[in-house]
């Protein structure tokens, strides 16, 4: 993509509406705007950077037998009456149609998921069965906030399973957590897996969250792996650890950037969802849900990879794989190699912002800052004078030089997958 | 994908409520299922060839310089007042948040892009520029009907380009309409350009209609090229053609796959988005927006390719690209074989559909008839006697058998991209 003629508007100044550091990283490198409270619209960098989250996502889905279905959005009241849910989710958006019926947007989707298995389902050879969709979901927030952290409109990866005894669940809940955990060190968070409410149903559910200074979410841990969110923890900061009995709880901030729940039988009772059993016994279907948001991730990797010039992306999600910037002055030979140096790139499948503006190199520069594509290459006249490319390699552990001969080496080892 | 793990309800029997051959295909070979009148959930198999129509769609905008962007569903009022559409588009889904505002869910999205180009675009240097989404429309149609041709939530890819003058719109016109023919010719639909109406500001637009006998528009076409909606036509079946004076109009059923439609400045002047020109004076912004939906194409492909047995995709949007049927007769030998031979398909980047299910014979040839993977591939008895696998090739232009030492060539020419 060349720069000349991409949708990227960057800024220097800071959006006065956003207050957490990756809000106006997000709007300020032109990632995405707000178009009014907790809803977005995605410009190209961003919904690049989120597609390659979703895909991540996909893969790690498909690698534990989920298979990708897709839900709509509107969705008739009935299912949200059977299972007493219409009047109890304060966030649900409710509309009525032409036809005079009511529907809601769909906040989550175990009203639809749930009857959806069960007209398939009539057996326990069916079962397990885990499906999941990236769709996006519509809650009406009090008060939408920071990014995109807490949306009224927002894409969600949720996957949803089926079984016929504790042992299957149990063993799928554990897959499903490390899957979640894969997925979070791929897109450069380091998450920590806390305990949380379980609801009604359950003891606990899991929450993935990423330590941060500017997260809404508060959690107290240990050093021996205790971690729980604020709503169930019974002891406080400078506490001993109940779990190893030695280390000191600390209490951090943090965001949650995904959550898996044990629903037991919770919406299977609801829509008398059960199946004949070998035994010729009918028997009870045990669930569990699993969510991760793709635009909350992207807030959360923007939030923790930055420096003061701007984003720096993990390699995963970043948006392009390089940023070549040309820095001719107007001589025709600069431009030439950097335009035929683009063209390899392109031609190898490797995914190149190329900035041809004609603007000055301190601007070029202040924007490849602040986009944080990892690697960057710049072509200029010194580096043409000693015969060769200057390739500036920057990410978070390397900031060095590289010449022309050492490029598809470097570009094998940086780049490829 | 094991077919004894796979979330593909299949079914015999005819549904009730689909009365054209597509819908009833559709649900038939387990692709999706309706939600309420007009709202469906895709599949895993439908969800599948989806995404691969979505990718065609995709790399074809990318190739006409659109970039991909992403915006919203929960609309604002205030951009529907701008242009006098809020009362006027008698299919909007209207709604009331907690903030007592209201919202209308995005049936088209002029009135969200516009005003986002606007603000970031200053100069005529900015220009052109051309951007799309895919993503899903909202339409409170009274009659939703025809399985997903006409659907209250659906997938569409709309792309809107802005332009400085006449000769720079028409001339990218003429590339995106050359850009639709080429994705549908991928999707295996013979699609012609039709004039339809172009509002009050255009002489047409232009319609891309499949020609089938369920379909819901009527089209007058003669052998010159000549081809008119009935909205507009001034002609009737039989008579002479007003274009070439020789041929005669043919009156015809078809589906409309997709439409390009010049809007001029009928919203840049809503807007009042207007940039300065080199001359130093402000000039107006001619506008074009271009709709294809992926469910529909989805739908129609169906519509069109089929025989009494089921569907027959077209290679390109396959929700597979090999249905392997292993015929076992819980024999050891061959089930390994189909196993090992699975494997190493998988393991070559193909897409396969294993029939691995404990099921008669029968039953898996008329479930690979009704699916219509185009490669078909079958393990058994028979073949493993001979020393060879047979690979059973069926497609709209081929149906015959291939020994397992062909395999890889075969393959070759088949299935890679």
């Amino acid at each position: 993509m060349r720069f000349s003629k991409a949708f990227i508007p960057t800024q220097k100044e800071i959006p006065a509406d956003a207050t957490i550091p990756s809000h106006q990283l997000m709007l300020r490198a032109g990632l995405m705007r707000q178009l009014t409270a907790g809803v977005y619209v995605y410009l190209p960098l961003g919904y690049k950077a989120m597609l390659k989250a979703m895909e991540v996502v996909r893969e790690e889905m498909n690698a534990i037998g989920g298979q990708e279905i897709y839900m709509p959005a509107l969705t008739p009241k009935s299912v949200w009456e059977t299972t007493g849910r219409w009047d109890k989710i304060d966030v649900l958006f409710k509309l009525i149609g032409r036809d005079k019926k009511d529907y809601a947007l769909g906040s989550t989707h175990e009203e639809i998921v749930t009857p959806l298995v069960k007209q398939y389902v009539n057996s326990y050879k069916d079962l397990p069965l885990a499906v999941y969709q990236i769709q996006d979901k519509f809650r009406d927030e009090p008060r939408a906030k920071s990014g995109l952290l807490r949306g009224r409109e927002f894409s969600m990866k949720d996957l949803y399973s089926f079984h016929l005894d504790e042992a299957d669940f149990e063993s799928y809940y554990a897959k499903a957590r490390e899957a979640y955990l894969k997925i979070f060190s791929r897109c450069g968070l380091d998450a920590i897996v806390v305990e949380a409410s379980g609801g009604d149903f359950s003891r606990f559910s899991h929450e993935f969250q990423v330590v941060t200074p500017f997260g809404e979410d508060t959690i107290f841990t240990c050093e021996c792996g205790f971690a729980q969110n604020k709503e169930i923890v019974e002891v406080g900061e400078g506490d001993k650890c109940p779990a190893c009995e030695k280390g000191k709880i600390k209490k951090e901030r943090s965001i949650e950037v995904g959550n898996i729940f044990p629903l037991k039988t919770r919406f299977t009772d609801a829509f008398d969802f059960k199946v004949m059993g070998a035994d010729g016994k009918m028997k009870d279907i045990l669930m569990g849900c699993y969510g991760i948001g793709p635009s909350r991730v992207m807030g959360s990797i923007v939030e923790i990879h930055n420096d003061k010039d701007g984003i720096i992306w993990p390699k995963e999600v970043a948006p392009f794989d390089i940023h070549l910037v040309e820095i001719s002055g107007k001589n025709e030979g600069i431009r030439d190699a950097a335009l035929s140096l683009y063209d390899e790139l392109v031609h190898n499948g490797i995914e190149v912002l190329y900035d041809d503006r004609d603007v000055r190199p301190g601007e070029k520069f202040a924007d490849a800052d602040l986009i944080g594509i990892p690697l960057r290459l710049v072509v200029s006249e010194r580096s043409m004078g000693e015969g060769g490319v200057e390739w500036k390699l920057r990410n978070e552990k390397d900031n060095r030089i590289v010449k022309m001969d050492e490029i598809h080496d470097v570009m094998e080892e940086y780049v490829k997958k």
